[in-house]
């Protein structure tokens, strides 16, 4: 599917039928991830793929945040100290995660353009979704995404005009 | 052009032909940030547009990581008043950046899958850039993209592998 296209037509799902992903689906998430640029390459994300349902269950106790029995999780991780080191101060504090929005909506388009739903989400209990994914101290969850087919239509989505996102040459104008 | 195959080809772009945006690149650039979605649909960015040379050749002088002179430069803002108004502390704190990020995202891989090259600029002057764009002092010039034609090839990428950087069920696998 078309870049614009898939731009276009994905919204988040709250309501997936309860099928698989197929290898090639995450096959395509995982080279999304790796050709996901970040700034000054520093590359700090960690990414940490769920697809048992067992572990999606207990996640899923510690996320309210995430709706429905998706078929995987993408928990996106960041690395404070491997941004710190490889980007310097302002990796850190902020580029880590202007780089995990990078990766998210790599995911997440990469998913849409092959007819699969998606959803980020932010509301879940850090310190037990990091224990589930046995992460090691220096990396933190910071956003999951949730996949599978979707089995509801999705809202509707209310957005504001362009002339109150978009400027051009100057604000305002 | 695919949504896979647009992310694996995508390259930062550091030189650029002498040569405009066609205005039906423009229009799906402004479709892309319209359409990307934000936490909570709380939309605080703010998106400037440029695209005469004169305030380009300004903004330039104030942004020593922009290689090259693009086409166009797309200035991506972020109001943290807003955030915290529509999304609260979390998104004035870390989910604004991550919309950032989805937005980039989106805006680079629209203009790749249109044969326009890229690259995120981060190394500015905020308050220079701010000024020169007219901005309201709460919202702010976070990350600037540069757009064009570009005339050189880009430099190969170096990227992790993917045992670095992803793993299954739990780190480590």
């Amino acid at each position: 599917m078309d870049v614009l296209e898939t731009i276009k037509t994905r919204r988040s799902a709250r309501s997936f039928a309860d099928q698989p992903l197929g290898p090639h689906i995450v096959e395509a998430i995982e080279e999304a991830i790796l050709y996901s640029p970040s700034a000054s390459n520093a590359q700090e994300a960690h990414v940490v793929i769920v697809q048992e349902k067992a572990r999606i269950r207990q996640i899923k106790r510690f996320a309210q945040g995430l709706s429905g029995w998706p078929a995987a999780l993408v928990i996106l991780c960041s690395n404070r100290d491997e941004a710190l080191a490889r980007g310097g101060i302002d990796s850190a504090e902020t580029l880590r995660f202007i780089n995990l929005g990078v990766a998210a909506s790599a995911v997440m388009l990469t998913a849409q353009s092959l007819g699969v739903a998606s959803c980020p989400v932010r509301s879940f209990h850090g310190e037990s979704v990091a224990a589930i994914a046995g992460l090691p101290e220096a990396v933190r969850p910071e956003l999951m995404i949730s996949l599978g087919y979707a089995d509801q239509p999705p809202r509707p989505k209310t957005s504001k005009l362009l002339r109150e996102m978009i400027s051009y040459e100057q604000y305002g104008n």
